[in-house]
């Protein structure tokens, strides 16, 4: 399909960055190696910080004497029990103090599970020279956008075939398939031998804006010889082979030839080849495109800039303006396929987008996999557009979505081609990771050289390249909520648990000092628990407690305040539970007066 | 497989309870309709409270002229945006006032989204008496000893083929497979024509514990002539055909003929004919059988009990005893399998389970789907016994579990069966509703007499035997929570989930009145916001504009504490989100003294 825009000719101007002298291309893995004493210092350390054993947050790094190299610096979402959370982030501790020793990050591909932790991480590690794609830099970069304050990014654009230098480490860049052009597996020439890190990757005879796999080339890189692939786990317990992208195109092309309404398609905003196919589509079956959400707008933007996508003038359209055109001549492309809650997509299955309403006769394209722990916000996505009478296409009745992620097959084929002495797989749940050693077992990799490790298990590979899991690093995720990066704790976390499961219940009690006894009435301030306006007997017996409480402990102890608010929270809590089976986190204050 | 014990003589003990004489069968569907002159009172009305559109609270009333007939009761689970919600019941408040008027309640078969809601609907709507098969019978009696101030029900067992008359209804019940021994399908003749409910059901030529699927039967009954038909549409959006118990049993038969550890399943607790395979093949291979979860355990006692489930002697042993045993004699059986935090498989799963731990070696047993929405914590299960070197099987890998539901050749079928007039989906998300009515359409219906509603919205059989929709009934969902019903409204849970976001943030400020100044520290209590200890520079300049706010306001007027809070929680709040991009709930209480 239409791949003219790909950029044929390599970025160069990253070439040996670094570098002092030439790299001296290593075809031997085993002899640098064999020439170091095998000392420890001398050994290779691999340091996952995120991504192994969970989906999303990959970070990797490269230890050699005392030299850093990082690889990947992403996020995730948070889990369900986290609430008000807005991602998660490796916790970068093992770097602190050794800022001086990172010679480089580089960043594979442009998808936020790779890069999206840079503005909350790169400021703690003393912003490190970054390496990165063409379009993932530009990402990157409109990114940092939000945070003004931030340092400057040093970041350093590379392509298919650059070569840099970064202290004992020489990368260089190869092209891989995945969902998003420009995304780079790295072959890192070391002190014990070589790595391939596959980054994000299938394999694709009939890509979408990008050229098919080179086999060729991946087997020039593998007669250098590889010590350690690190692989790509994702796509680890789907059988068979993905899908190429030219089904998905002969699919979606199907339900534009049929469609006699509108076409609304979502996918993710990250799928910028799912998205090249929905506006080649349009412009081939007449229909003018309109998109709507932010995120999709920007990474549109970002790659027509760069030419990582075309679109013809006076194809897009306002989305207001959509009405304007007959229904046979629109096309409209948003985000929100995972049924979020605020996004256009929702909006429209609840007929509250503001632009227009479905009719019956429009065609629904979800063109995407549902994200494990989405189903039921999906399903009131699709239960929304059969309401309104639309037509609904979803992967599971058509190829309209594949995985950019090795399947099986791919997984076992890329094994087979670069035959690595070691195999640690990469990105994806333990379950994942787990299945791509047994598919590297069943492609001949001997089973003691597959390392099932998680995230802070360190290998170390010596001199004689041999596999060593050592002690761990601390790996716990940092919790990032709005400004504050990490102040979010479990103590935090637990009381928001709380606050949600049966909310909360605030006494206040002025006590007359002299007196010993309470003064007036308490103020009960509750949110979340019952509605208070139809528990006006249960909060009159409530104050009845309280004042009873505090006047007895006041005439048997002289005035304490911490007895006191121990006895409300055990005694009120228990009354309340009495009366509701709900405990609510219950918050004592007592003011003497 | 085991079905000798089969209940094969009917259950009479019902048979036309509250009939004034016998029944007189009606095998022309449309004679008694004819009689009758078209007056509006004389339709019959069907009125979907729950189960339409939504898995789960199945409850369906009958209505003619002043009688209604009501047909299960179950509850949902609640959805993810619902913090601390138990259950959802459907609102009953239609019955209001129409107590009287009921003739009773028919509980199709024993699984809680069937009958989950008797416990809070039935002292609502006068205790109406209720009918139900023996297990089932004996399940909502067991579930009602937890409420021991709440009437006494009055239930009566009905079995295959008891005929029972309830003022104009005359009901016919007929087993149907599912999940569950003692599942009746319902035949009732109405003076409009005669409905087939087909509760939940599938075929099955081969079940456990249960005898095939007799369709000689069904077609005996569509012989006598279906005006409407009521069908399950849980499985509608699976093709083909769902999996015989058969194929379940042999797939799990192999998993017992190669292990070589301990073997450790989790099904449903409600999926009884799925524990009794297991206890079977454990006998058969020479396992003791110990069981955890107390749903499954009360499950497992009624079943036995009422000889649905068999168990030689000596092959149950207590969980704590497992040890005790050769690991290869062990098949232990427990809930749990959706990844419910607090279950004992999630123990096993992290290695907190008092009574085992788990080795290399042991086989672990899904034998149950994933619910949608808890893809995310099945993971965490998953990735847990693979920590720990376990073998693990789930229904991905292998057919070790199947539907109770029918898929949609079996929907076909049963439409293609009872050949009836009128179609009307129930029982599953609106997608699946769509896909029944497309379904049956195929198998001959009407377009026209398909009808796809949902809760509340009532349809109307008038004598001429034309179907109407008429206004709609309300039916939001009622939310039960700890001892409330219907106390927890949109308020307290916008409040919970509020809270859970950004936490709370209580201001206490005791201000003299006379001075009109605040006096001491301003009190701050906060939960769920940030670490407060860590926070105190913040906490600090917060107390001080507090002061600030309060001083400055009570300067410019007189004492006005509604203003004063007002300003309190604009300033403060806009203070602290500027600081942190956090907005916790704000409460502010004035003290004056």
């Amino acid at each position: 399909m239409q791949n003219k825009r790909y950029t044929k000719k390599p970025v160069r101007n990253a070439s040996h960055r670094g570098a002092d002298k030439p790299v001296n291309t290593n075809n031997n893995p085993s002899s640098n190696a064999q020439s170091v004493p095998a000392s420890k210092s001398q050994n290779l350390r691999i340091i996952p910080l995120g991504g192994l054993g969970e989906f999303g947050k990959n970070m990797m790094l490269l230890e050699y004497q005392n030299q850093i190299l990082i690889i990947d610096a992403g996020f995730r979402m948070p889990d369900e029990d986290m609430p008000g959370i807005d991602y998660l982030i490796s916790n970068t501790s093992y770097l602190k103090g050794k800022e001086k020793n990172i010679v480089g990050a580089i960043i594979t591909h442009g998808h936020y599970d790779h890069f999206g932790a840079i503005p909350y991480t790169w400021p703690r590690i003393g912003n490190p020279r970054t390496f990165a794609g063409k379009l993932a830099a530009s990402i990157i970069m409109k990114r940092q956008e939000e945070f003004p304050d931030h340092p400057k990014l040093d970041i350093t654009q590379i392509g298919h075939g650059s070569k840099i230098k970064l202290g004992v480490f020489k990368i260089e860049f190869f092209r891989q398939n995945h969902s998003t052009p420009d995304n780079f597996g790295l072959f890192i020439e070391t002190p014990v031998g070589n790595i391939l890190h596959t980054s994000d990757f299938k394999f694709d005879a009939a890509p979408v804006n990008d050229k098919p796999t080179d086999f060729n080339f991946l087997e020039q890189l593998a007669k250098r010889g590889i010590l350690l692939m690190m692989c790509d786990s994702t796509g680890s317990e789907s059988e068979g082979h993905s899908l190429s992208e030219k089904t998905i195109y002969e699919s979606l092309e199907k339900i534009f030839q049929e469609a006699s309404g509108r076409i609304i398609s979502s996918t993710f905003a990250s799928h910028l080849n799912r998205i090249q196919q929905l506006i080649s589509l349009a412009e081939k079956y007449n229909r003018k495109v309109a998109i709507a959400g932010r995120s999709l707008e920007t990474n549109l933007e970002i790659a027509r800039n760069l030419k990582y996508l075309t679109m013809k003038k006076g194809t897009l359209v306002k989305a207001r303006d959509i009405s304007k055109y007959p229904d046979n001549q629109v096309s409209f492309i948003c985000t929100g396929a995972q049924g979020e809650e605020r996004a256009t997509f929702m909006r429209i299955a609840t007929g509250e987008y503001r632009h227009f309403n479905l009719k019956r006769g429009d065609s629904i394209v979800f063109s995407s996999s549902v994200i494990p722990g989405n189903e039921r916000s999906v399903q009131v996505l699709k239960d929304g557009f059969y309401r309104q009478g639309a037509k609904v296409y979803h992967y599971q009745m058509m190829d309209i979505h594949t995985s950019g992620h090795a399947y099986q097959e791919e997984i076992s084929k890329m094994t087979k081609i670069m035959k690595p002495k070691f195999l640690l797989p990469l990105h994806g749940q333990y379950s994942m990771l787990v299945k791509t050693a047994e598919l590297a077992r069943e492609a001949g990799v001997s089973p003691n050289n597959i390392k099932v490790i998680e995230n802070g298990q360190v290998l170390n590979i010596n001199a004689n390249r041999t596999l060593i899991e050592e002690k761990t690093v601390p790996v716990n995720y940092i919790m990032v909520d709005g400004l504050g990066v990490g102040d979010v704790g479990e103590v935090v976390l637990r009381d928001r648990q709380n606050l949600s499961q049966d909310g909360m219940f605030v006494i206040v009690a002025v006590i007359d000092r002299q007196a010993g006894k309470v003064k007036g009435s308490p103020d009960i301030i509750s949110r979340g628990f019952v509605y208070l306006r139809e528990s006006q007997e249960l909060l009159r017996e409530t104050r009845k407690r309280v004042i009873g409480i505090i006047n007895k402990s006041s005439k048997e102890n002289t005035l304490n305040p911490t007895y006191i608010k121990d006895e409300l929270r055990n005694k009120i809590g228990d009354f309340l539970f009495s009366k509701t089976k709900r405990r609510p986190i219950i918050l004592p204050v007592i003011i003497e007066v």
